[in-house]
């Protein structure tokens, strides 16, 4: 047997922070592994219940069969350091048994400490912690503090053996490896987060990660891809419990939440353990892990009768023999004794693992054969374009990719999965506990003539917020489309309230038919699926006969004047109606998106010519059995309709117009409500208050289906009277669900809270800018973009394109969102238009990454695009403006001091990466608000 | 000081398993405790974490203050007995603190000890466990088996001191008064599940439950019931950790799980203790539990300040100074420097209890206030109508009442919650952990071109299940009216695709809007509230004019046969229309309701009749313009309609003619899907299988709503095109979302598992009949009762009346259902027809003790109501029938030698109580089937 000992210091140079986050902003996102070979996560439901003997146990047991093989043991947190050292416990372990049960072939031992804090460091002088052959002598601690990042030193800490095979020949095809690896370690034998701070080393949940990610990466990779064998396998021992702090202060289970990595639980075998085990089980749970088995020690108390009970058949438990107190023999007996247990172990990991990778594999095909999915041609998506989800961890989703070998990696949900996403990473798990709590709790009860606490904290928390000063009952419903057909039974039965002539008259004999309630409504608008909420949209791609052939369009729709930035100005373009009236030319732009919700614009001349394009079509409208019955808008922005933004001034002068002549008006803000457009509501932005409301998607975090329709108790008068058939009849078995009422609570607690919103200005009610407004106005300026709205946390631009390239059902797009996907964002274009949507508590780091790459894809796909260069106007602001602005010019030296970017093509991507060091340069982002954000 | 101990053992009689049924099947709902006084659960993160140094600290700090005032302390569950009883301690505790620090006025301090198993019983005998001046002369253990039940004894041990107080006069009012007790004691020092195994000494919750609910009560009940004074306190302190087993094995956070008291959790202040103590703390939010607060005993780690920063400002986390070592001066001075710690717990306690019972007070004003039910005419729900949920176990509500004094009380969520509801107790806690995994792995992900585990799952779960040998496609929307209007849209598709010729015509010019496409329904069927899904129904009284000025009615409406029980026998009733056609007396009634689903009917002349009468139906509605474009049913029972249940044969007919026709059938199951009427489709009912199916509702399991619109591969096949506009463009933003398919799974697989569901039939995959048919004959016999349906989870039974007490703006049955509540039904009435609903995995028991006492008060209900009276016919089969079969006769003499039965009068009651005696002989129905359920 051949032992080396080697050890040696390199100290961590200080970069600064510049450099640190320009790696977070370009490197390609973070979360990433290979699923080349199982990687598991060990935890354990307490401190000292023996993770490291299972991980020891494993690397025997994987090791002793054929070879060659590779199995990995990461330590990313060791306290106590170096008295304990968990990896060199797995490595001497390993070596020590296979001194008394040599195997036929050789294996190298490895054993690697990266960084440890500095008492650690200098505990390492002078320590027998270097065994073997070895004595330290290559090691020294430069503890000048200029040499240590974060109070790290970079210790190269590394010592091997080559255990040589009993049988001659037997290497032919290589040697077998166990390599362990100790990422950081700290001298007290406390919590972590303790440890970090009473030895000034911090790592940020960021960094290890990152560092965990090449560990993994580094030594699995490409190498070991080949499908069927498993000849490799990598495990990750936590410190002490389940949710035990880490350096950062974060819960362990929550640090490590974004590899979502299976678990193995060592359990608890001892009085009382039963119910630590179960308990950190469900703490992972909580946290979207799965668990592959549950192991414990014996402790005679047979704590596996009522674990197996509590598991059924969901988790296979295994019990260790008891770990004898005489450790005169090394434990080389037990772990002789508890090979087949160790064994069985292994198995189980192999095969959930193998499982999961056929399941991957299996499911692109399986969802193309049996699932349905809406808005889709099915012929267009071949098995090869479906994206197999993972999971979701705050804003972004880990896919499963293929790229040379099989990965999950993670994507930036840009579409908000259809504009429902509003969580973080931290409000996630909040949320999960109160989903567990709350179907524990109520599962579902019944809402009419009962009340509950979620449904009537949920009433207050609306009516108090998006609802203050107009709105008094809540009317709730399963989704944005029936809470549209709510609101407009409320509008029509309002109305016929106030006119009741209409209805003496149908009372009177007349056919009640001949009362024909029209909607006044905006073309381009949407607002839900079913055939109710259909009814109140303008003839449009979805309401053709063959999609749904009860459509009749019974509405008034009127063509309203938009807003967007083109070419880096904010313009006014008013539909072709409305052009043949006159007005001034200073309407035309506007200096800045503030000024476009200016309430000054109601005196203008465009204010005016509003009305009377108005009042004329509504004139032409009314008499006869025709009445309009109510007036609904989607305030600001038509979402589905591709993003367009209405002139705010032209919808407060129509809901006006509308109050005045007694017609109920209807907000649909199940798009553009709770801060999707930087105010809780839009109704904010446009100054004016409606009758009825509309809220669902965001409302709950974007978890649950949940809808609400909000009303003045005018409204809610109509329906007083001496019959249940006077009642509102219309109601869904989930009407106001507990866990939804109990997500929406939380969530728009959550939005509105600053210590949990690092988004919301003071006391503002309002989200900062999260679009930075240079880079939005640099990508307006783009010639191959049409025009550009950004607004709260939607950014949405329209790519140029003719003909048939134009509208919802333009594939122009594609190939764009295509590339992005490559750069880790998600989206699902609307034809032409492409965008971008993130959460309230989105951080505008993101934000601002997220549009640095798209505009290097917008780049490149205007060079690509033949028909995107012919549409190419030369603006009068080129594209160059930006680089021509002097404040960037100082930016250069930088520019150059870095390493080489490996994202960006420094053709295209160098004028915003120079921004983009501007911008770090001038704001000092903090550390931690970026970690679970890239 | 004055003291004394007395001992004294009265053995339990074992009165056989007879009476422990009828007691459960007569008794009050088990779950109720007042809201008199505060009652908090102790709860620990692990053994041995000073659980009772909390409960002494705190009864000592609570009759420390004003007097006279009571403090109960309760430990149900006694391990180690009797060298370990917390009861004792924290009795002994308390004296020889008053003994240091005397208080002015006298307490009154006791501990009993209520069973004990027979090695602890022994035990007791000369052990030094009396202290004091006592020295259990009174005591002894009669220790021959018969004199035990279940292994224990009933150990009235007892004792108590008199602690005189130290200022004279200060008594005035009375003296103060600690009352400690130990419920259940076993000898082992080990797990409690363990110890009742290996001592032969068993108890169920059930009865533990019983036990507890009879020890609050009795010692709180109306005597402490003045508000505005906290002048009592109970807490009840587990045993071991928060998920260590009860006695009977069950976990104790869900053996408590009924009452849902609220929590203190003590937690743990060594290394590894944060883990632990957040682990905890999600177990009990995961059954549903409130933490008030969270205790520990400092070990010098700061423990708390990564608590705090988990807990934020939801739970307050309080610090108790370390134990000596030392314990020579018995803890005196460690419980003098906690006493301000254990002060602000017990504040904490009082604001917490103080804040819930003010805003359960407030809750119903509030509701009527701010919210808008469905189905509800606000008029008639007056403040002290309402009410308030505090939670659900299974199928049992939990509500708040006022009876003399405020109570939480338990309710059988008879309407299933608007038919929602499935799940049992313990699928309930699986789904809650299910729930919480889900949203921490996904949230919610968008569905089109993505899969995911949950969805993908679902739909083959579908496709394997209710789809099986027809559907191949599922697609998602979320509740069933969506679900419903993409049927339609489906079926129109198809229907078009066929009949290419009318469409060509279209495209060649003529207005599309001329082809009128119609749905073929049936009168009083219920396709839910969105305008796409009512235009299918026939008007109504939700469809008038008022209530949805679009309606049209776009269906051809047939007036459908029904069966239904009258009279103890299955008859048939057919529509006006169909009886001028001719056809044999003998299919007047059915010999049973299995005969009304045979197959044989086929062939028979009333089969012949159904046909002639649809194709002269279908006839009339051909040419012009005007097609059937597609056939809607809801299977076997039109649920919102009444619950009528639709001949079958009639149904069969009606499908085959349509497919023969070759218009697409949906099937709305939305309401009969997944077992609610003894099959896992109402499709296998009726033998055959439509184009479309819908399903909704119970498919979740009743926790979460979601809807699945199932479709033939010839359906899908209609959507292939080469365009976008050709897909079926309708979707709503939570499409498939991750939470509702996870139910789904988790409920599907729970439903169709005879491990699970006790009401499988082995593998017919049928159902067991859940109502007792010979209770069913006996209600259809009344002659208040005009029918009953009882098929599946569903009993209806309709209530004779005349004229406007008919239908459904009927208020008729109202008293009757509020009659019911006082039982513990929760009903929801359709106009005069009442139904109760349990889920698929209910007890027979469970099933059988409702329709008793529905029986019941329809008897009372009949004698009081005049026009119940005026209706009433005798008819041939007089409701004496029952009392005369002769099989009853010899349960007499069991009736005679039992206890009265105090929930039923002997007059109206007695023969269901003898019948059941009867049952209940006859099935020796198990014991822990119950436990949960009532």
């Amino acid at each position: 047997m051949h032992s080396t000992t080697t050890l040696f210091l390199v100290p961590i140079r200080r970069h600064g922070l510049f450099k640190h986050h320009l790696r977070r902003l370009h490197s390609k996102p973070v979360i990433e592994y290979p699923l080349t070979h199982p990687i598991y996560t060990i935890w354990a439901s307490n401190t000292s219940l023996g993770k490291t003997l299972v991980s020891a146990g494993l690397s025997i047991s994987f090791l002793s069969t054929t070879h060659p093989k590779k199995f990995i043991y990461l330590k990313p947190v060791q306290t106590g350091f170096p008295d304990d050292s968990d990896s060199r416990f797995v490595y001497r372990k390993f070596y020590e048994f296979l001194a008394y049960k040599p195997l036929p072939f050789s294996v190298l031992a490895s054993n690697h400490v990266l960084r440890v804090s500095v008492p650690a460091g200098k505990s390492l002088l002078g320590t027998g912690f270097v065994g073997g052959s070895g004595k330290g002598e290559n090691f020294g601690i430069q503890n000048e503090k200029g040499n240590f990042f974060d109070g790290f030193g970079n210790v190269g800490l590394y010592e091997e053996r080559k255990l040589q095979g009993s049988e001659i020949g037997a290497d032919e095809f290589g040697s077998s490896e166990l390599v362990c690896k100790t990422m950081h370690g700290w001298k007290e034998a406390v919590s972590p987060h303790l440890a970090a701070e009473r030895e000034g080393a911090f790592v940020g949940d960021y960094e290890l990660l990152d560092t965990l990610k090449r560990c993994i990466g580094s030594d699995l990779g490409g190498k070991w891809c080949d499908k069927g064998e498993l000849d490799a396998m990598c495990v990750i021992e936590t410190a002490g419990g389940v949710a035990s702090p880490g350096p950062s202060g974060s819960l362990q289970c929550d640090l490590y939440r974004p590899f979502r990595l299976p678990a193995i639980l060592v359990g608890d075998g001892r009085l009382g353990g039963i119910s630590g085990t179960i308990s950190a089980y469900e703490s992972l749970k909580l946290r979207g892990y799965d668990v592959a088995a549950i192991i414990f020690e014996d402790h005679g108390l047979m704590n596996e009768v009522p674990l197996l009970s509590y598991f059924r058949k969901r988790v296979p438990v295994l019990v260790l023999p008891p770990v004898p107190q005489d450790m005169s023999d090394d434990l080389i007996n037990w772990f002789d004794k508890s090979h087949t247990v160790f064994t069985s172990l292994k198995e189980i990991m192999f095969s959930a693992f193998v499982e999961r990778m056929q399941r991957l594999h299996d499911m692109p095909k399986k969802a193309c054969n049996i699932l349905w999915w809406p808005f889709t041609q099915h012929k267009f998506v071949p098995q090869e374009n479906v994206t197999v989800i993972d999971s979701r961890c705050g804003e972004n989703l880990a896919v499963h990719k293929f790229q040379s070998f099989d990965l999950i990696s993670q994507q930036f949900d840009a579409c908000a999965s259809w504009w429902t996403q509003g969580p973080d990473a931290i409000m996630q798990i909040e949320l999960a506990r109160d989903m567990g709590y709350t179907a524990a709790r109520y599962g579902h009860v019944m809402f009419p003539e009962n009340v509950y606490e979620p449904a009537l904290e949920l009433a207050e928390l609306l009516l108090e917020g998006v609802g203050k000063e107009w709105a008094s009952r809540v009317y709730f419903s399963d989704n944005g489309s029936t809470a549209i057909e709510i609101a407009l039974k409320m509008a029509f039965r309002k109305f016929l309230f106030d006119n009741k002539e209409l209805l003496d008259l149908t009372n009177g004999g007349m056919d009640e038919k001949c009362i024909d309630l029209k909607v006044l409504a905006l073309r381009g608008s949407y607002h839900g699926d079913t055939l109710g909420a259909m009814e109140a949209q303008a003839p449009s791609p979805y309401t053709g006969f063959l999609q749904q052939p009860w459509y009749k369009g019974r509405g008034l729709f009127l063509d309203p004047p938009t807003v967007c930035m083109q070419n880096g100005l904010w313009k006014l373009c008013l539909p072709e109606k409305m052009q043949t009236e006159k007005f001034e030319v200073e309407y035309v732009s506007f200096s800045s998106r503030d000024e476009i919700f200016k309430s000054n614009r109601d005196g203008s001349s465009l204010a005016g010519c509003y009305r009377s394009f108005i009042s004329q079509a509504l004139h032409r409208n009314s008499g006869g059995f025709s009445h309009i019955g109510a007036l609904i808008i989607e305030p600001v922005i038509q979402g589905a309709g591709g993003m367009q933004m209405i002139d705010p001034l032209f919808q407060r002068v129509l809901v006006r117009e509308c109050q005045s002549l007694k017609v109920p008006v209807i907000f649909d803000e199940v798009f553009t409500g709770f801060w999707r457009l930087g105010t809780e509501s839009a109704a904010e932005l446009l100054c004016c208050q409606p009758d009825i409301s509309c809220f669902a998607k965001l409302m709950t975090g974007g978890i649950i289906p949940l809808a609400a329709t909000l009303a003045s108790d005018a409204i809610f008068k109509a329906f007083i009277g001496d019959s249940k058939l006077k009642a509102l009849l219309h109601g869904h078995s989930y009407s106001a669900h507990a866990m939804g009422c109990m997500a929406a609570v939380k969530s728009i607690k959550w939005f509105k809270d600053c210590t949990t919103n690092i988004n919301l200005i003071g006391e503002s009610r309002l989200l900062q800018e999260l679009w930075d407004s240079e880079l939005v106005c640099q990508i307006s300026l783009h010639p191959a973009v049409h025009r550009v709205v950004a607004l709260g946390t939607l950014c949405a631009i329209e790519i140029k394109a003719e003909g048939s390239d134009v509208g919802y059902a333009s594939m122009y797009a594609s190939s764009l969102v295509k590339k992005l996907r490559e750069d880790g964002i998600h989206m699902r274009p609307l034809g032409n238009v492409i965008y971008v949507m993130c959460g309230p508590c989105t951080s505008t780091q993101v934000c601002s990454s997220i549009l640095v790459k798209i505009f290097a894809r917008i780049q490149e796909f205007s060079q690509v695009n033949d028909s995107a260069t012919r549409v190419v106007e030369q603006s009068p602001n080129s594209s160059n403006d930006y680089a021509e602005s002097s404040s960037l010019r100082s930016d250069d030296e930088y520019l150059k001091s870095l390493p080489p970017l490996v994202h960006f093509r420094p053709t295209d991507g160098e004028l915003i990466v120079k921004y983009l060091i501007k911008k770090i340069k001038k704001e000092k982002l903090p550390y931690d608000k970026l970690e679970y954000a890239l």
